[in-house]
């Protein structure tokens, strides 16, 4: 199991738990954990042994967000030129996204569970997760506007796609705060618990349910999930036809048609 | 009135009902359902005369979803060559896609009443719908997931579009069941009615309100909410007004406008 | 500040306020309010002091949408060939479209605010808005279906994006009415006022809030927001790249951090 | 072997040679003839033995294009709405493209050997084959605009991605000739003989060529040129790789392998 | 017939010869030209008598492209923050745009005829003209590299589509200067001549000959080439097929076939 | 300067030469040779004072392509459930492709000179470049068909954009060799050079030439022609507008002008 300072990895079965861990700093997102949390996915993406993750904040906060300390010393870094400075901060955001890309882009599903403080960033990484799951009290922010930027690490890009377009610009230009009951109403987490304990064990519960079925499937399945967010119906179909057309050749298919068969539980290589 | 083995079809005014008719096996698509689905769906777009088509389960559910024997049947057509049998299985596939292709490129508007079991390839019949409307106690699973596979013949392209991307995972990865009024809660169905019956003089009146209007502006407005789908928004726009260009012309606009003024129904052709 | 005959535009601070001002015919669109609409809005965008744009009807309604003494007069300048007509009519669906693209492609978030009738063209218009209010009793309905044409000014193109697709179908192809309650069930309302006093107070408040934020940060937001509905995640995210690599060496970012820290308001330049 | 009344299909070894076969009428393509190139084509995608196709014209030329008889039979079917023509219009157009769209999408490669006049119609059909050749003298000419029309059955969509966009706009408005010497020069055609003989026997050579490479990874081929005509180089990447997750798990590529090893020329099933 | 300052325009029967005038400064493209350009190719989209256009150059040569006074004259307008002014040249770099898409967007095919000097700007005109031909000894050179910026007015987006990708990067890179016969090898003219009047008189005679054809499908035909260019096949056959289903019941068709069998010349309406 | 075993790497001025090394093998690529050149084009896009490079082959040849060794080997980790070994195979694919999208995506020029052998995999490699220059006598081939297999790491995705589709497919389906000349037409190389000491000095010449460009224009320039290559003229106009709205405001261009109108050569920042 990998060690990480702001990231607290842990493994109960197949399911791989990642905790952000900085609590002093209320999960503050430092430069360490923008690298850490890459490092921590691509372990897990290799790691034919986890089959779902679920992400959650150590302390009594989901996560405050991009450490301000951070935004601070990035200026030390730029020239004299306008240009130059341009592309160094494109490429340092590019940078910043491709954290929460490999969150994206695993190919396992990751759930997030959220309780106190979620805001700025940690919206960010929660919009690049497959589901996510809250207490009633969690208190969410898209709080760039009230830092003088737009949200460039792709809260403007995944959140669209979770709740109406209407309350997404309200959201967005207002910064305002709201609780999980509002987020349940508008899609951003799927149901709330009302407290910690009780959301981490149903998180759990889900995320075991999860592990418990093909991973070739489950794989599959989230691969055409956030293929079709981007591509036609059409082309949808298309790739899943090709997709299938290797995987149906699995031997998964054919346990869990016994299994149903048969009445019994299917138990599916990793 | 064409026939079919798996399919009742019945016109009621311009209304075309299609039930799903092998109540025995809970209304489970055999082979020759894929077939026939195809070929209902081809009268009915041929046939002026049927404006709205109505898509129900005789007897006590509307669909468990494709016929296992079926799936097990398909193993018997494989070659020795893996390669090839990729190739098999991917225009098999595509051939499945084919039959709710079907449904939603009818230029008329499909209907789904939904009561009892909607299970697997149901939900995928039913996401190429128009509409939906269950009675509460429907029984809703993507129950792919159980079958050691991804679900591919439209579920997981289509219905993404129906409810919040988030709730679309969850349903996906753990297949479980849902009722109707969840079903309402999210977005899958427009409505819920307390029982079959109710449900079913419900979704006639919506059926028959939708016949009464102009044929070619409904099939207009179908053709642009599709389009709309997988466009640009700026592109849409451009269709309608190139599709416009012609119907603008049409003999229907100027009878709408005339009951209108003479606050009177119009009769439109069909 | 300019002067129209079919709008009546104020400025409060940095809030301008639109009104559709034709109170007497229920503010239905006729020739000269689209161009007008084009006319107001170009002034807003060039405007610096204008932050926020409220859009709201004079006297006991929002709008009865497009006026059909001007749908009965564009006939009169039809030649005697269809395909001629086709074309005359294509470009003058897309000079409609350009009147509510102009709102949609502001800089400057607009906010719809709605009471009493809002009917037809008038969806157009608050689809193409960035949010939408309204008075509990406020009036919906997708008219032209009953005018015997498909929507052709941006319904059926935009509002998807606010409302799920199955209820959008329903509403295009019957065009009942619905009101503020059932507005904000399905998304098209972000939240509801009991009366047309309190409506109006709680949208200039939120205008008011957008409007004290960096102008810069909201209107990259805005753009972001916009972009992302047509395109992929992907290319959303490279984009935002490009625009903050000149937007974060803005000085909005050092004043909102500044004051951030001295937990004091920023006072951002136009 | 199927026979049909407008095309001459034989099939010598693994190729098949399709021959419009109407040599009296110059190989105008009369209604029939749009069917039967579905049926053909139908034919060959699921006869495994074909592996290649050749298509070529009866007589002395390729073929004039559509029957000018067609077009003025069509005028029959029409209603006195011209709203309702408009939509058989299309429909019919719809039907047209579908004829060849058949030959685009053919799994097989299809050659086009051209001699004598390719006209109008007859451009839109090489443009859907994957490769032409000509004679020196073949004659070209995009007619349909001095038929008063811009060309609906394939021309305009396929031929930018052959010649270059300045050249195509030329060509395209002003319906003039050009023989397979420019032809050639400008990308449309890949090579050209002196005369018919020499030309039928460099076509059945390239043909023979392709037949004897595994059929499999000729199929793979050409489905990923055709879709990255239309996709991106990235989402072409993914596809690739998807596709050949399965077909290299193919016996082709060992029977390949071993043949360059033992320097013979491998056999591969069909 | 309007006036211009920079522009001298005229027509001839069918044909509009649109000049670049400012001769004495190699027809520099000053900020009144980029205003001008917009007015005259309005001014040519809603003649109807106006059929095809010609752009040139008056006096020796085509044009040296952007004058630099402008650019210098540019600066003037920033302000002290480095935020706001992106937001200004991105406008400005907007608008300039706006001018060449009037251009590409002129629903008549638009014809370069290039001598002396094509250069920076110049080359981003011509890439938004249908057709370009030139003298042999015309000079071309992509000239913004040494100017210190990337190209912005259309040459990078359009160009590749007339030229290979690997020669497009070596003009865009290098910068260096290119004749009409290299140009013609690479395909950015179509033709070229041994001198100024030769280039003229082939050019009008060009134009001549698609004024005789029917303008309606003409401008049928040049949509449809623009909208290939950044549309799939599929969609580009589903556009024409809408389009036509107007078009084809235009008289110009039944007017084309009547001249096609009495071996006449037909007489279009504009 | 860093070290790898497969590739000499030196840098020359600004120009950094990449050689493919393993001169004794033809250069095949072997397992190290796909990690080691993202190492250097990693370096390469890190290194300021790099500002072009070049790409050739040590010895007699350019390149044989991929090491059958490597292909042989892969098939060591397999598993024994096809669908698992599908995801592994579709991965390992993606990995490659990883290796030339380095290639493509580096912010720098990238001009691959060509002499002998260019086969396979080498094709790949030379479409990720930006341009290419050869031998007349160099020796192309598309050689994966003769391995069984569809080419997976870039040709089938990237060529298209460089010659006619209908000579990519003769060439993709027949493997057929063909030399520089015939590259050269074709549009696959920009021009030929007699023999390879005049190859390299050419390319030198050029490599030279851009590297004396502003670096900050060249990468924007790149970057919008490969943006181009996949996006449409609408949206690569509003990407460069939103690129220069920064770079514009860089000293490059100031330095530019200030050179042009003192008739002297620029001095640029790296």
């Amino acid at each position: 199991m990998p060690e990480y300072q702001t990231l607290l990895v842990e493994q109960h079965a197949s399911v791989a738990h990642v905790q952000i861990n900085r609590p002093e700093k209320i999960n503050a997102m430092n430069a360490l954990f923008w690298e850490e949390i890459i490092a921590a996915f691509d372990w897990i993406d290799q790691t034919d042994s986890v089959r779902v993750v679920v992400v959650s904040g150590a302390g009594k906060h989901f996560s405050a967000g991009i450490d301000l300390m951070m935004l601070a010393g990035a200026s030390h870094k730029m020239t004299t030129d306008i240009g130059r400075n341009a592309e160094i901060i494109r490429r340092n955001v590019l940078r910043l996204q491709a954290s929460f890309n490999a969150v994206d882009q695993c190919r396992k599903p990751v759930i997030a569970a959220i309780h106190g403080y979620c805001i700025g960033g940690a919206i960010d990484l929660i919009s690049a997760c497959d589901m996510r799951y809250s207490t009633a009290d969690a208190h969410f922010s898209i709080k760039e506007i009230d830092m003088g930027m737009a949200a460039d690490v792709g809260t403007l890009q995944r959140l669209p796609h979770l709740i109406g377009d209407g309350m997404m610009r309200e959201l967005a230009y207002t910064g305002r705060a709201f609780d999980g009951n509002e987020a349940a109403a508008m899609g951003l987490v799927n149901s709330i618990q009302p407290d910690h304990e009780k959301l981490m064990s149903s998180v759990m519960a889900i995320a075991n349910e999860i592990a418990s079925k093909s991973p070739l499937a489950i794989r599959g399945t989230k691969e055409m999930i956030r293929y079709s967010r981007d591509h036609s119906v059409e082309d949808g179909l298309n790739y899943i036809a090709t997709w299938n057309a290797a995987m149906l050749q699995s031997e998964d298919m054919k346990l869990a048609m016994a299994a149903h068969m048969a009445k019994k539980t299917a138990e599916f290589a990793d």
